[in-house]
């Protein structure tokens, strides 16, 4: 078992709170680093997150807050990252401990967007930290749902599975029911892919595509994924496992996914721009979709992408979104 | 192109009336033959089908009414069956003309529940129609959004691809893609399959499970499907095209789909009497889960399906659906 490690979660936003509730279902003390000062000081008043998930109540004598990134960081053995990619260089520089004898979690959905890589290959390359000590958790999981305490399925991937396991067994409980997997950059791959398919389906609802077209999309979705997640680390694997088709659908099909809020915009005409300020936060799937397109140009014999570069053409090249999903459509079958 | 050949329908339920508006897209003539006198004189007087999709409004000069199964099969060259399964083989015992030399179209949803036979087999061994003279009509595709003309795709599925084609022909336009296939036995099991699905996530739904199971339950679902399928045919095929996961995920997910609909009422506390009684039909997915169920029994080597099993312990064994779905959550990954 898992408990005699110390785990702690860090981040602050809804996924991250849904992974403390999982962990405070197990452990006596879960350890929980927020930048936010006055998110901390909520918590300690009012015990809930005053940002995310304001229906979970926690103890706070199984909670050990932090503003320190340090201190948490020499605090515990296991390491969860749930901050959004686009913050994690920023929130690591402050980091002087050494962590390379940690075991690092990445529960972050993308990529690094200033040196595309994994998260889980920028502390590899950053922090020498050992692949079998690194680990990915994937869902398909809402944290919404997790509030709810409703049935949800989490794949943990280690090329350690005896780590894997201590990993899910922290999380495991009632209504949540794990498995693990040893194909994490997949995995990796798969978290962040899932964003951009999600941004697609918004767009083609704002466009006024239905049910029947979004089906498609998410058909010839999960076969692109398959042909880019094999370009980029070939190994036997399971598409349609939970971890890459039930984690593509539960966000793809999602009303409430920011991801597919902010499709659904630029398909009704707004800018990018005026899109991203509408939502005051930036959707992953932004960062995602242009690092799987620069990936793919590193590709000497490129993955035929052809969702992934209709996005990639109306979000950073101003292409209009209902020419570029017309011509998409000629290309899905 | 197919424009020389003549085209029938039979059945006049909705997926039968939008096959005969796509093919009006195409066809100078449309023969339809319906049962009811009544849809018959409503259609020559209004235009339109009185009792499903009735904002589409047809041509009478394109169409060839007809309440005689026998003039409308002596006058066609290809035959397309739009009939519930469990009602085409009392319509078929009207027929007494010679149909050998006829291309036949399945565009049914199911398989003979007295025989256990796919429609296409059901043609082949009783009127003595070669195989690639029979074709299957496959989606993902609500026939409510061909009424509106958004985007769908079809499959078309036949041994002898110019037929394939010849037949995809007649049915595309601009709000229908197609594609063809040589897996018609794949196909056709697949379109049967996927209603079983669709009432499992209705229980799901109607028991309480959320969207974070519904996707495990999808992706659980279409590994389940190529088992099924694989035994029963083994051959190549991407179980992710449209044909297949496609049209899973279109029916799985629609909240108007009745197999769904009846499932929800299931897993509310409805008798399977009752919700059928309450829904005035009876969804094709009861028959296939029997049907489905029966033909594993037949197999020496018995597939896994968790799902259908459960589903149809639940609707023929008169199983508790809370309990039921509660270990079936311990048999999904």
């Amino acid at each position: 078992m898992s408990n005699h490690l110390k785990y702690a979660v860090f981040g602050a936003g809804s996924w991250a709170t849904a992974i403390v509730k999982m962990l405070c279902e197990n452990l006596d003390e879960v350890g929980w680093y927020m930048r936010s000062v006055y998110t901390k000081e909520h918590l300690l008043k009012e015990q809930h997150n005053p940002n995310y998930l304001s229906s979970v109540e926690f103890h706070l004598n199984q909670l050990k807050l932090s503003n320190d990134i340090n201190e948490m960081a020499a605090y515990a053995d296991v390491l969860i990252f749930v901050i959004p990619s686009a913050f994690i260089h920023s929130e690591l520089e402050k980091l002087t401990v050494d962590i390379s004898d940690k075991t690092i979690v990445s529960a972050v959905k993308g990529i690094m967007p200033e040196t595309g890589l994994l998260v889980g290959e920028h502390f590899h390359e950053a922090y020498k930290i050992p692949f079998k000590n690194i680990a990915v958790i994937a869902g398909p999981c809402h944290a919404e749902e997790v509030a709810l305490e409703r049935l949800s399925y989490l794949t943990i991937s280690c090329a350690d599975d005896e780590k894997a396991q201590d990993i899910a067994n922290a999380l495991s409980s009632d209504y949540i029911k794990t498995k693990i997997s040893d194909d994490i950059i997949g995995v990796e791959y798969a978290v962040m892919l899932k964003n951009i398919y999600a941004i697609a389906a918004g767009i083609a609802h704002g466009l006024g595509y239905g049910d029947n077209f979004q089906s498609v999309l998410m058909s010839n979705g999960i076969r692109e994924m398959k042909r880019f997640i094999k370009k980029m680390h070939k190994m036997k694997r399971n598409i349609n496992n939970s971890a890459y088709l039930g984690d593509l659908l539960v966000t793809g099909y999602s009303v409430f996914s920011r991801n597919r809020m902010f499709g659904n915009m630029i398909g009704k005409g707004y800018t990018v721009k005026s899109a991203q300020m509408e939502m005051s936060m930036i959707a992953e799937g932004y960062y995602a979709t242009k690092s799987a397109h620069l990936l793919n140009l590193k590709n000497k014999k490129k993955t035929r992408l052809p969702i992934i570069n209709a996005v990639y053409d109306i979000l950073y090249e101003g292409k209009d979104p209902k020419k570029t999903f017309k011509k998409l459509t000629e290309k899905l079958d």
